[in-house]
């Protein structure tokens, strides 16, 4: 067993990710314009207002025809015309006519089927032979098929995906409610981040931290603001007081265990904001903060204090900083576990472990497999690492048990 | 089998994105400062040019100690000073002595273990007892035990995610040499594009290609520029014309087939644009086009044309357009798939087959199950898809049976 002995009294990952659902209030609802929406979760549910397709039009390239019944090769039609795609026609068949058509254009009144130009020969400018056999009704896509007018499109709290976005715009949605995305502030802490080489011979160190956060942001198309803070507890007071009146949202790194420079903690709570949970029974990670700050107004912001080192910050990003902005946007769910089998045996640890692994399919089984310098200062592996992998305390682990764990890019 | 029965001489899916990689050229290489570098495509080998850690190191807040042989609990030493992190600090320790020491300080000189403050009783101001027994090189980490200087960080080729960012902002890495990102034209063709609802009334209808393509780039974090275009061959000369002037790569939807107003095709081929290939055995997407034009300063411009049916440009987006994309970034693999088990039978077609589909985890085997409304018209089952799913031409699939896909958001 490693760890420091100190694991009895915390909580599970579960639990914290359980009490960061119960305890998280959902922001407020707006209205977007759909084109603005992507990756925000809906407010409402969203009925359409028309058929999809619109009208009943051609699947093909070809000719409208209007027969009596199902079609033998060579079949003569008159042709009497032409629709093409998004224009608009008058053009009405009569039995044995026929008229030029094209993919998406809407069918004249009396077509009975559509003949692709495949199977079409064009025997003079009004003539027009079926070369082979032609069912009824062929290649028409037929009004509301896909959708009828007062169907359900899409439901309260369903995230506005690439394809969400397409279907809605192809239903004619041009705005949407959806829950506001949180205002996230960012607070380095830590006097050892060097700017330069000259700073590394004095003990300082390169920050990890903050490009870490800026890049995840930037990766889900946010913004955030980032703030560097000196270890003492002015400092740190004045600026998280600052920031809790402002953002919905404080993440911080570091200053957040129990070491005398450690001010994340007792500033936060002497700032009236209420501990959700404290420490919890994992690695990297163990020293994590949630809490909760109730304005006089009845708004909210809310704190989750990471700890310094890297791995713990990017575990941290992916496992809770997701939790929160999720259940900050009524999206009250855990992550979406994979479940996958371990290639290799694994050593006990008294607190639950995020491993960097590499997971890759093998006939339909996804198989995971830890990779080495897995300590919380070290970040080189994620070089090579596409999951996160949760092995669960106190247990020896065996080759082919299986275990969850979640992809990251 | 459906279709249209002209499935023969046409090149597979493998076939298409095999000519792709094989046809595209990379961009220019460029310098980046590493924090505007996220997802780009490394194009050099990076070394580290410091150790890391930097410095030997405290794992813990604690003491660094000086002494002969693994402590018996109850040893006692000299309080000397303290040591926090960041701040440089002259101290060496004698043996019998300590300092007080925090996460990530630089050990003093002479330091043969760490005491995590769990298993320190401070006896005076001077005086602190160690109560439990205690390794030679205790919760120290070794300079350079993680990366040594001159190890390779990151290779030519690797595409920089959060993780990447976040490891060589450690390794002290500023800039970094990448393939520059294409500069990308949109083309939505058709005149069947309703802006309102009255348009609607007369035979259009609304775009899903526009807000799809816009909101796929978006979630890439990239900026695109989007024409649209009337169904006519001098409209679209004149702008893909001058498009091929100005942008690495034309995305275009619609107009790629044989109809009437089909233009892009011979508008493409006789502006001097080398076709690499026209139609791929699939569905949906059969009418697709890639191709490439040398400009006289040998600069190249390439051109995918997407057919207009925008569940076929949602796969054209996922499949086609990310493998060029990657291509012109010097990326040259096929998309990553997974292998996965059928959960159903699925009836043969002629074409190879990209269906949306439903997959979960089960006992660490990914199953996938269709969703309904698979035709190219359609779109509103993306709502509940997470997958695109390969279905292989002319087959019968049986449930149990593996195939071949990707996860999309």
């Amino acid at each position: 067993m490693s760890g420091c002995g100190a694991e009895s009294g915390l909580i599970t990952v579960d639990q914290a990710l359980d009490l960061i659902l119960d305890k998280t209030q959902a922001l407020a609802v707006g209205q977007l314009a759909l084109n603005q929406a992507l990756n925000h979760y809906l407010a409402e549910d969203i009925y359409s207002e028309i058929n999809l397709p619109l009208f009943s039009q051609s699947a093909v390239d070809g000719y409208a025809i209007c027969a009596q019944a199902e079609l033998e090769p060579n079949a003569i039609f008159e042709l009497i015309g032409e629709v093409q795609a998004g224009h608009h026609s008058a053009l009405q068949l009569k039995l044995g006519q026929a008229v030029r058509i094209f993919t998406g254009a809407k069918i004249p009144v009396g077509t009975t089927t559509v003949a692709r130009q495949e199977i079409v020969k064009v025997k003079s400018s009004s003539t027009i032979a079926i070369t082979e056999s032609l069912k009824n009704h062929a290649d028409i896509r037929d009004i509301g098929e896909e959708i009828a007018i007062g169907q359900l499109l899409a439901k309260q709290g369903q995230k506005l995906s690439v394809g969400a976005i397409a279907s809605l715009s192809m239903a004619g949605v041009k705005a949407v409610q959806v829950f506001q995305y949180p205002k996230v502030a960012v607070v380095i802490t830590g006097d050892e981040i060097a700017e330069n080489v000259e700073d590394v011979a004095s003990g300082k160190i390169f920050d990890a931290n903050a490009p870490l956060i800026q890049a995840w942001f930037e990766a889900s198309g946010q913004q955030i603001k980032i703030f560097h803070v000196a270890d003492t507890e002015l400092a740190v007071r004045l600026l998280i007081q600052d920031l809790s009146e402002r953002y919905d949202l404080i993440l911080t790194t570091g200053g957040v265990s129990v070491g005398d420079y450690d001010f994340i903690r007792p500033v936060t709570l002497s700032l009236g904001f209420e501990e959700i949970f404290w420490k919890v029974k994992q690695k990297p990670g163990k020293p994590m903060l949630f809490a909760h700050l109730k304005r006089e107004d009845h708004s909210s912001c809310y704190l989750l204090g990471l700890p310094g080192n890297p791995a713990a910050v990017y575990v941290g990003m992916q496992i809770y900083t997701t939790t929160v902005l999720n259940a900050l946007q009524g999206y009250k769910q855990q992550p979406n576990w994979f479940s996958a089998l371990l290639t290799h045996d694994l050593k006990v640890d008294a607190r639950e472990r995020f491993l960097r692994m590499s997971a890759s399919f093998d006939q339909a089984s996804l198989k995971v497999k830890s990779l080495s310098k897995q300590q919380s200062h070290m970040l080189s592996n994620l070089m090579h690492a596409n999951c996160l992998v949760r092995i669960p305390a106190g247990k020896n682990m065996h080759e082919g048990q299986i275990v969850q764990g979640m992809f990251i890019d």
